[in-house]
């Protein structure tokens, strides 16, 4: 059932409560591909209801970034999410979520803010206020759908992380399910981003996963420093890339680290063909 | 029944839940007067389950204010709130609300920042980051408590704005209910603050109440202009006080007005005796 008013999905969430329902919600930003269907498949598993939202979020696009272009795709997306039996696609429009006029600034806005410590580094860097905006609409949709858990993929690692800094900071009382990454059999990660890929930039774009695989081959035949880890990565970069980071941190509290462990996350973004794309990977897995 | 433990208090909130009761909070820091108890009597006759929170939040302090001093009479409170019928004190230490070490630090604690046209003026100004602890903390004791309705006395009545403001901006699933501000027979607002005041500094106290009910009197008797209404003031100031603002104000939004209206509230801030008292009328009222 697809639904575009708040007001609409707290009718049925109520419902569900009242009959005692487990709720699952998983957030996404539409364009769904085999990725986001990996998270609805365990949540519609896993919950008695199932809501999927799609929302292309204005205020966690920096200026600059690709809002105005990103990929739209409701009817597919609404369809995927039926054929996956959820039982609600909640695709609110930016007025909906934020009223009309000013109300994406932080001058007019109340907004949930992540720590820095978590935020001024790996995607944070060069997104200034994305994880605010991230932050901020998750936590809308938490209220909007008050569900039991709550479905995160890996992918976004970072996001990932911070989402459970929040839910954990707030005393959110909602369960946060990490999903694993999903990949093409080239090894390249799912993202809706890879629809700006060319075909050639596709097989340019196989090296983040490379790099991460290697790296975690490294580790397992024993080199433990991360400088030294680093540079096997330059074997796989030509002209093609532009490396924005590769970085070495602690699963948990994304502490970087110079020695890596089985709870070190390599995470890595790299341009190809001017399509920003991002990887991660644990050594321990 | 006395609690220290957030998952004490989750526990019997589920209880409740699972029953169909609704649920008031009423969140306080403590030194109960009968301001609070009228907002405890309210939930009492609203709801079927009440729950105050006694938490004298760190973060909501800037430096150099009463942190340390603030009056902290939980045996008394808890009496209190026993003999109005609530069902649960909650009396939380800092380390259960916020963890150990460093964790009150933006660095590291996800904060929910109000927006800054609402903070930037009348309490914000001095009390810079202020509403930020607040809001922070009101939205953890939501999360934990997971009230129908919570109350807040108009005593602060640009927190009970901003809070308000942060419901609808984060779509909480709570009704905020406003409560009218107590006085003394002379009129002076009660406040766990006056504690700190002598005798003869709770007479010049006194110029607050007189000030804002003259100012009523003037806009009754057809004044509308803010500049001749603040004029009136003066009158009732002297040596002892120390005015800190005598702002007017659109009730709903905190936009300054220079015309007054029904809808405009008058507030103020003054120190005596080195204590500084606010207090705040709506016009219309």
């Amino acid at each position: 059932m697809l639904l575009h008013k708040i007001e609409e999905v707290r009718k049925h969430v109520k419902n569900w409560k009242k009959q005692g329902l487990s709720i699952g919600l998983v957030p996404t930003m539409g364009a769904l591909h085999a990725g986001h269907l990996s998270l609805i498949k365990k949540a519609v598993e896993k919950c008695d209801k199932v809501v999927v939202s799609v929302f292309v979020n204005p205020i966690q696009f920096c200026p600059g970034e690709d809002l105005d272009k990103y990929p739209r795709t409701l009817e597919a997306d609404n369809k995927l999410c039926e054929e996956a039996n959820a039982d609600i696609v909640f695709a609110p429009s930016p007025s909906e979520m934020y009223g009309e006029g000013q109300m994406h600034t932080n001058d007019f806005l109340t907004y949930v803010i992540p720590p820095f410590f978590y935020t001024n580094k790996l995607c944070g860097k060069s997104r200034v206020g994305h994880f605010d905006g991230v932050c901020t609409v998750v936590n809308k949709l938490f209220n909007i759908v008050q569900p039991d858990f709550a479905f995160f993929g890996q992918k976004d690692a970072q996001q990932l992380i911070i989402i459970k800094k929040m839910v954990k900071d707030l005393n959110i009382p909602i369960e946060i399910i990490p999903c694993p990454i999903v990949r093409e059999n080239s090894g390249l990660a799912l993202s809706s981003r890879n629809k700006y890929l060319s075909e050639e930039d596709k097989t340019y774009a196989l090296a983040l996963s490379k790099i991460l695989n290697n790296i975690k081959s490294c580790y397992k035949k024993g080199i433990t420093d991360v400088n030294a880890l680093k540079e096997t990565a330059y074997a796989f970069l030509n002209e093609h890339h532009e490396l924005e980071y590769l970085e070495f941190m602690n699963e948990n509290d994304l502490e970087a680290v110079t020695t890596a462990t089985d709870n070190t996350r390599v995470f890595i973004a790299c341009k190809v063909g001017g399509v920003r794309l991002i990887d991660n990977l644990l050594l321990g897995e």
